[in-house]
């Protein structure tokens, strides 16, 4: 067992702040679907909440948070109703939102990869889940949309990166027992500042090499959106 | 743990029911989206369990009663079978079907919120899977048949606020020591009249304040369909 | 508690070439959707594990066998890798790819109804679990390419029901008794057979009867393609 990072208030609240970010992002992309208020709802909490408990389910911690603490599903509610009310200041903020929503992600990779070892993964694994705490809220999001991911597109600035590299540093440092409130800190910061980078540069992945040759443009309207 | 809400068998009678309304909904969705007859069991099955299952993964009831209950698993077959060799006169009698599936609605919302909560889960939460129980099939049948699911569009019947309604009075009785089969029944009548008074008079829900400042109908033909 | 079917290397063995010619199959879709490098690699590792991970969720084995092997992590990286360099050759031996992803569903369906079984499950439950094992991951990989599920389309060749034989097969050898390495193997042989055999004869499942009365030629350039 990890010793404890953060005091659990801190913990608690860096949590809370990291799900009303991504409840957020969920409940715009609501607005922008035509959805009713309770589809809003229920895609801020399945965003907010999605990753938590895909990993919750896979290391056997149930019931899972997301259904244990009130204030887990308190704040999506929150952000829904938010941005139900101010959905055109919200997204004229924008950017904002995506400064906290990077910052959710620094969060939540290096508090999904510590919880999964502190259930008893391996180091690749808690990695792994880490990542997937990290982002499958939001892949949850868009299938629940009924769109391409944005985290499999390549038109869109790296995300899954900069968790991937957080999520990666915070086995690193359980590997050579150097995990500490502030080299999770610097783990998080990591991945934050990462994906801020990515999105002011539009760093992007590259595609399969040498695409041209097996180019079926299906739906060339949403991969050129 | 509760006092058992109703003779077993009156409880397992009440569930085929259920699952065989939600199975016949998954299965004329299947036919509409022109899948073959595999095609059609298996949306017939996801629709009837799928809310059950997702429940049973959360509060650790596993295998869950969808797997265990050989029952459980062949009546969707049979709503499959129904629907693939009389499918025009079951859309006939769409009505019909519209009603059961609020019965459905009624009954899954009272027996999920219950279940949760005999394996510990606190009132909101146990609440909360009640409606994700009632739900849930839906929602994955709409997302297996690629489509936006028609319990977040602002353009459909209210469908989760009659379920919210009774897996909330549900947890109320439990909160004050008063559930019993009168009360649980009163509930998920409550669920079923006020799903059908939904559907008579097609209340909908708003969507959010001031929409039009955000109005980018991406896809227009879907969202008025 | 069964025997061992095969010695556990073996068993090792086989289960990392379908969880490699799975991840190949992933991994070209998401090229054909014209997806990054990251998104290519998810894919993969979605296709390959997905059905495998359901089923451990569903029998309680957690952490799931693809969070706990690392090579199952790891192998459909390397397929990922493989395709993103070598796209156009794969496509142009997708014969060959999908003789492989054939033997993949023939070994999947036996070894996951042999879990299952293992894991305190009824027979029936055991061969749907072996069935979902077997196109769990395909399903979850069409599903978050924003596609109909090739399984649920009436326009592409049987895949379901050689999957299907396979793990009643198994089913019906455990129910008498007779569940050897060579049954098993006998059992994966005949899925992989019949589904050589629905590529070859292009065999389509049919569709709901009578079907004209009710068509509601949603998307017919999908419904067609």
């Amino acid at each position: 067992m990890l010793q404890q990072l953060f005091s659990p208030s801190v913990q608690h609240t860096l949590d809370l702040i990291g799900i009303f970010v991504f409840a957020i992002s969920g409940a715009l992309l609501a607005v922008r679907k035509n959805f009713d208020v309770f589809g809003i709802a229920v895609l801020a909490e399945v965003t907010a909440l999605g990753g938590g408990l895909f990993r919750d389910l896979v290391i056997g911690a149930v019931p899972p948070a997301a259904f244990t603490d009130l204030g887990y599903f308190v704040t999506p509610l929150f952000a829904a109703l938010l941005v139900v009310f101010l959905h055109p200041q919200v997204e004229r903020i924008q950017t904002g939102v995506n400064v906290f929503d990077a910052a959710g992600l620094g969060l939540f990779c290096v508090a999904g990869t510590t919880k999964a070892y502190e259930y008893g993964l391996g180091l690749h694994a808690s990695a792994a889940l880490g990542l997937a705490t990290a982002v499958g809220g939001g892949v949850l999001r868009d299938v629940l949309a009924n769109e391409v991911p944005s985290l499999l597109r390549w038109d869109r600035d790296l995300y899954a990166v900069p968790a991937m590299v957080g999520a990666t540093m915070v086995a690193l440092c359980i590997r050579f027992d150097a995990l500490t409130p502030l080299t999770s800190g610097i783990a998080a910061v990591m991945a934050f500042v990462l994906r801020l980078l990515a999105m002011r540069y539009h760093w992007r992945a590259p595609r399969a090499w040498n695409r041209r040759s097996t180019v079926r443009e299906e739906e060339p309207s949403k991969a050129t959106a």
